[in-house]
Parts: C-alpha cells; sequence; structure tokens
C-alpha cells in the first residue's frame, strides 16, 4: 500500500528547513521554567520565555523518539501497536456537552463519561477507550481527572488515555494506573495509556502542558505533542504556513519530552485546520482539515514517528448529512495517508463541543469501514480466483459458488447500522433514519453492558483509592 | 501528489496476466454479430457467440486509445479534459425515481429531467451536464432519448452524455449533437459528449451496449467502457477476484471500440461493488466499492488511460447520516486515488434506484470540498510564509494581518451549505438540518435559473427535431 502523499521528498525538506530556521531565529515562549532550564542546558538560547532552538539539537532529540511502541491493555489481545502502517481509533475527547435525540443537547456529567467508555468498550473498532470523552460536569473539578482514571481502567479492558491537564494530572494517571498495571518500572516497559499534551498556538507552550509533558516523560509514559494551528486565526491563512507552525510547535514538544527522557514514547500529532472566514472561529470540518491531515502524516512518516491526524470531525451542530461526510473525509484521509493514531474517531459534533450518542455509533460504522478499506487487496491465486472465473465463464453465477461460501464472511465488510434493504421492506419495518437506528442501539448496547472482570484486590485498592477522593 | 495505491507494480502484472489469460482461454460472449465478425476479422477464434481473446491483441489494441482527451462545451470555457491529474465530476445516471422531502419518492419526470440538468448546469462542481439523471417516465419510450438530448443541449452549455441504450439512439445522439456542434468531422475533432457502455457480467456484451460502442467510435465519439462486477453475486466474492472479471470486460470493451476506430477516446471505467450478503443484492455504499475504486484507478493508470470509479453513492434509503458518508466515501477514494471521471458525483439515492433533489445539493458541496483535497498544497515562500511567521512571532494573531487578507478568498474552501455557525445562533435560525436546507436551496436555484443563451438559428433547427419526434 503507498499511502496519498502531497510533498516530493524535495518539498518535505524545505518545510523542514523553514520549521527549523523559525525555531532558530523566532523561537517559541515556554512558560514553564523547568522546561526552560532543560533547553538551557541542551544548548537553547534563552531570552525570558522565549527558547530559541539550535537545528542541529531538534534533529538529534527527534531521531531518539521510537518509530513505532506498544500500548499495553489490561486484556493483552487489546494490545495497540502504534506506529508503521497501523491505525489506532479512539474516541471523542474534551467535550463539554454531550446530546441524544431523547433529551437534547446539555452539559456532560460523569454518567455520560462512563457510558462513552462503556460504547468504546463494546465497539469492535474502537482500540483505545478514550480521555476525556466528555467532561463530568456534576462533580468537583479536582476530582474530575481521578474519575475518569478510575471509569477508564474499570468499565474497558483496553488502553486509555491519560490527563492532558497538567503535572499533578499526570502524576495521578501515573499513581493509578500503577494500582492496577503494576510499577512504574514494570509500566516503562509496558505504558497502559497515552496522553495528549498540546500547544498554545502560534509558537508556545504553557505549564500545564510542559508540566504535563515532562512528568509523563520521565515515566517513560507516551504522549501525543500535538498542534491546532487555526490557518487564518492563529497561524498563516495557507495551509502550508499552518504546516509550518504546526511543524515548528510539534518538533519543540519532542525535543522536550527526548531532553527528560531519550526514547520517550510520542506521536507527532497535527490536528491543525481553517478559520470560517464568517465567523472567525474554528472550522474543522473543512475540507483544510484533511488536507493538513495528509500534510502531517508525510511530515510524521519523514521524521519516522507515528502520526496522529483525522478524527470524524464535525462542525454540524445536529446530526444529519453534514455531521456524516464531514466525519467521512477526515476519517477517509486518515485512513489512505498513513495516520496511525486518530483521536475523535467517535461522537465529535459542533467542532469538539459536543459528544453525540448517536454519532458515536454512527462513526463507530465508518472506523470499520475505514479499517476494511485499509486492509485493501491481496494478490494471491486463492484471491484473484482465476480457475473459479474460467469455471463459471460468461452468463454464469457466483451466489451458489463454493469460493464464495469460502470466503464471504471474511472478504466482505458486514455492516452494523447500514440499510441495504429494497425500499419497500426498508418502509415497512418503519422507514427509520440512521441516525433513529442510531438511537436504538446505543441504548440496546448500553442495556446489555458487562464490565469486565477485574481482580478482586486490583479493584479493591482501586476503589480505596478513588473512595479518598471522593471523601476530601 | 502521489495518489493512493495498493499494488505494487508485479502485482498490477499479475493481475494484467490472470486478466489476458482468462480472455484468452475462457473469452467472453458477444451477442452482437457485427462485433463477432470484427474481432474474427482481428484474429479471435469464435465458437458461437463466444470470443477468445489473443494477449497480443488486446494488448496492441489498448495500446492505441489516447490517455486524455477534452470534451468541447457549447461555452469553450467550460470544456473539460479527461485524463491525467484532471477530476471531472458528474451527476447522477440512471435512476428511475426521483425524491424531494416535499412530494417524497415517486416516478421520475421530463420536468425532473429539465430540473436536474438546470442543477447540474448552476453548480460550479459539475462539469459535464449528464445524461440520463433521472428515467422521464411520463413520455414515450421511443422518444426519450431525443428528448434528454435535447434538453441537455438547451439546459447547460457544458458537455454531456450521449445515450448508452444501443445503435439507433447513439446516431440520434450524434445527428442531434451535430445540429449545435458543427459536421460530423468537426465533432470527430472536437467531441462535445461521451458515453456510458456497459458489459454484461459476467464476460458478456449485449447487443446494445456493441451496438452503441460501434456506432460511437465509428463516429470517433468518446465512450466509458464500464464494467459492475458484484463481488459474490456475478463475480467472485474476493474483490481482486471481481477485479479481474472487471478487467477483461473493460479491456475486451476497449479492443472493440479500437478495432471500429483506432485512437477512439475511451474511459477505462469500473464501478464493481460487492453483494449485501444478507439480501443477495447490490451494495454501493460498501467499503468494497472504495477498494475497488482504487483498484481501478491504479488499473486505468497502468494501462495508461483515463480512469472512472467512485461517485456520490450510497444504499441509504432516505437523505441521512448514512447516504452521506457512503457518498463521501467513495469521493474521497476517487479523489485520492486519482480517478479521472466520476459518474454520479451528485443525486444517486438507494443504490442508483433514486435520484435525491436534496441529496443533488449536499453532494455538491462534497465535490467543492473534493476539488479542494484534490488542490493540495502549494509549497512556494509566499504560502510558507516564513516571513510572517517570524513577524507575528509567538503569541500573536493572523486575523488582521495583510497575508491573510491577500490570501483567504483562494486558500480556504467556501462553503454554500455548511453550518459552521455556533449553537445558539443556529438554533436561533430555526435549527434546520443540512437536508432541510439542501431542500430550500434546490428550489432557491431553480427558482432564479436562467438558460444560457443559444444561436437563434441552431436553436431554431433543434425545435425542429424534437418537434418532429414529438408529432410522430
Amino acid at each position: 500500500m503507498d499511502f496519498f502523499k502531497y510533498f516530493s521528498t524535495n518539498q518535505i525538506q524545505q518545510i523542514h528547513e523553514t520549521t527549523l530556521s523559525i525555531m532558530e531565529t523566532t523561537g517559541l515562549v515556554f512558560t514553564y521554567k523547568p522546561a526552560r532550564d532543560l533547553f538551557a542546558k541542551a544548548g537553547c538560547k534563552i531570552d525570558g520565555q522565549r527558547v530559541f532552538f539550535p537545528k542541529k539539537l531538534v534533529e538529534e532529540q527527534i531521531k531518539k523518539a521510537p518509530s513505532q511502541f506498544t500500548l499495553y491493555a489490561r486484556n493483552s489481545e487489546k494490545n495497540v501497536v502504534i506506529g508503521g502502517d497501523h491505525i489506532a481509533f479512539m474516541p471523542c475527547y474534551g467535550a463539554p456537552f454531550v446530546n441524544d435525540m431523547d433529551k437534547g443537547r446539555r452539559q456532560g456529567t460523569l454518567e455520560d463519561f462512563n457510558n462513552f467508555a462503556k460504547l468504546a468498550y463494546e465497539s469492535p473498532y474502537m482500540d483505545i477507550t478514550g480521555g476525556m470523552m466528555t467532561e463530568p460536569n456534576d462533580i468537583p473539578v479536582a476530582n474530575r481527572n481521578a474519575e475518569r482514571i478510575y471509569s477508564s481502567m474499570i468499565f474497558s479492558d483496553k488502553p486509555f488515555m491519560g490527563a492532558g491537564t497538567g503535572a499533578k494530572d499526570a502524576k495521578q494517571t501515573i499513581d493509578m494506573a500503577s494500582i492496577v498495571f503494576g510499577s512504574r518500572e514494570e509500566m516503562k516497559k509496558k505504558p497502559p495509556f497515552i496522553s495528549i499534551l498540546c500547544s498554545l498556538t502560534p509558537l508556545a507552550f504553557d505549564d500545564k502542558m510542559c508540566g504535563g509533558i515532562m512528568e509523563y516523560a520521565n515515566a517513560g509514559m507516551p504522549q501525543l505533542i500535538s498542534s491546532l494551528a487555526i490557518a487564518g486565526a492563529t497561524a498563516p491563512v495557507t495551509m502550508e504556513g499552518t504546516l509550518v507552525v504546526q511543524n515548528a510547535e510539534i518538533l519543540a514538544g519532542i525535543t522536550l519530552a527526548q531532553l527528560v527522557r531519550e526514547g520517550t514514547p510520542v506521536v507527532f500529532a497535527g490536528s491543525s485546520s481553517a478559520t470560517a472566514m464568517r465567523y472567525g472561529t474554528l472550522s474543522i470540518g473543512a475540507p483544510e482539515m484533511a488536507v493538513n491531515t495528509a500534510a502531517t502524516a508525510q511530515m510524521g512518516r519523514f521524521y519516522n514517528l507515528p502520526v496522529r491526524g483525522g478524527g470524524a470531525l464535525t462542525d454540524a451542530k445536529t446530526v444529519d448529512s453534514q455531521a456524516a461526510y464531514e466525519s467521512m473525509m477526515s476519517m477517509m484521509m486518515a485512513t489512505m495517508s498513513g495516520i496511525n493514531f486518530v483521536l475523535h474517531s467517535a461522537g465529535i459534533l459542533e467542532g469538539y463541543i459536543t459528544a453525540s450518542y448517536e454519532k458515536f455509533i454512527i462513526d463507530n460504522e465508518i472506523c470499520g469501514m475505514c479499517k476494511r478499506i485499509k486492509r485493501g487487496e491481496e494478490i494471491t491465486a486463492e484471491k484473484l480466483a482465476a480457475d473459479v472465473i474460467n469455471e463459471v465463464g460468461p452468463g454464469g453465477e457466483y451466489l451458489t459458488n463454493l469460493h464464495t461460501f469460502k470466503h464471504f464472511k471474511t472478504e466482505l465488510y458486514t455492516p452494523v447500522m447500514e440499510e441495504r434493504d429494497n425500499f419497500e421492506s426498508w418502509s415497512n419495518k418503519g422507514g427509520l433514519t440512521m441516525e433513529q437506528r442510531a438511537n436504538a442501539r446505543y441504548k440496546e448496547i448500553l442495556e446489555n453492558y458487562k464490565e469486565p472482570d477485574m481482580d478482586n484486590a486490583v479493584r479493591k485498592d482501586l476503589d480505596a483509592y478513588i473512595n479518598a477522593i471522593r471523601n476530601t
């Protein structure tokens, strides 16, 4: 499989050189003093909060990150390889609101968070349970990280996402994971979670994100070093210029992680997109999002790093055609440009603001289809089936052929939600839209949900940890 | 730009050799005697209706077709290049039913056909007016081709599609086009339309399609030589085997066209997909459709021919999320795998059965997005904008920057239909879904439609032609 590519090798080199030159001459702001101290020690010039990066340092450091790593699940059958030709899907992240057909749009609660953790666990296409699927607004801010990590570990046995909210929460995530996955040393060898740490575009990193990067790097925990530059608002209106800003930020963040601890597993993570010029706001359903996903994939591969991009992303306010085609656009681009890690693969509505139950179900189907497309074709005699074609001949049929019986279950994608029946039969079943079917489906999954087993002693310790937090 | 590819050069060669071997040993059925006679003259062995193709003949003939050609529009600004790195979009084709929110699903009429011709003319993203957008069921079958061609030429000044319904209709199409575009000799140099001629899978061609191929080839008219093999029904259930069947049919059809007239412009056209195994029917929204589109694109390029594939295709029965994401899936794959000609780019619902007014509008937005994605990135100093990035520096903003003013109109795609506003504002405007907005939009376009000018004398001749048909 040859991934879709915009750039020639020369063009990539030109983007790379432009990026390094900006990092060296203009530099980036790091508000976090421990980060600046580390950069100074490594030979960066510092002026106030501004850090200037020698080209050689950046090139040396990014080479230290592994090109591939594994996230170790509580259920080892669900370990996830990040990098290479693999693609991993994970649900929505960071939505303050939730939405479903019955109750409409409202603030997310811990119950909603738990529901999405359960849906992610039950999904055959979500590889990672997720992190902050929705904000649990009904519990104290101070308790939210612990509750999220607790839910992520008990309601699912897949790898999960840690806090992206500063050093303190990062440390708490590591401590809680340690109850389930063993000592810090053991987790360094077999990391069970990954976290997302974001730049403050343009060309800056704040205390929280630097704190997170350094705490996690110190513990050997994998991290997405992520930039969301908005073409026309926080970066040049040209996607090429936006790519340069994004690149500078990601490389600076990765350099920090490697300086803390050589070999820290990182993902080159770009989610830049365009401004909706009429409103001056971010548009994540724009075609420029797909353009940037392809560009990001190629840059990440150039650096020999796993890449994040894409997602089931939309600006739509309700689960409609716009929500669906914008989501498929970015999921297809992620799949075909060689992205390894797709955050927001299910549930996002309204430009990251809302997590939708129905859309979560619909996006799962999109993920399943993308995995089928990624599997592609396999050129073997059995698959080419020349003997069968010769035997059936002109005018024949294949429905009752042995070759069909032998292969149909593995060859053809079996949709969960899609309507492929005829119009009359569909009408007789009630003429339901995909959105209505998704509404019924998410409730069915939650009703039939069964919590995965957890060792009793471990669960007891974990419950004690969360109860202590709840009771403070 | 490097297109998405599944196969290595060796694998392509293997598919090619397997195809030629089947064409040689098993052969294809051609029910049309004039076609068989021509094949016999060229050295094919014939047994009844079965034609066996020497490998060398096929390889020689397909080399005679041009790798690129132009369709000449009535308005020369709307000429369309087919081949190379170009992608051309064209509306739905062959739908017996139409659907809109107000009147629901019903048989298509000539008025519906005319409406779709007008919508295609008004669309900035449809390159070709279309052919049989819907069947005009309210007029006599014998008059339908003439009425369609008449409408296509008067309601739009873009290139159009001719009949795919046999030698007689092909001849009529050429005669009618000649009234507007000049003599047969002139049209040979500047063909104004293209037609689609399909195989009868597996491994056969019927009288009508052969008649069309031969009539058009004789007149030098471009044609899509198209195969729709259904994995698991009319072809092996493996997409690899289906690709071989599709390939054999397309190559046989192209060989026929070249034997009639060397250099006949053809498009290597594959629209194969999977069986919905639960119902035993064709699924065009299946991920296997996208898989086959990528495979077709690569095969066509291997033969140095323009390629057809993809489309805004869906099995959904109503304009919903499924309709939207399935459509975007195949449109994205067409865009990224290097397809040149996308039939069914707008309006298809229910697996080719229905042409939807609302979906036509929604799919147009998809086409616009795909064209933006295809445009990609351009690595120049002005676009990389290093000076601007250095000047703005960390923490700055780009909304009021001169570089933004200079470029935003051309850099960022401006959606017609998409909702990018915030939730409150969207709610205050009525909280309309994309489907509701599309319903209003198609009516608005039809209300404001203005027929493109046509030379009075030409129009008089054309009217005389159609009136003669209407009065027989």
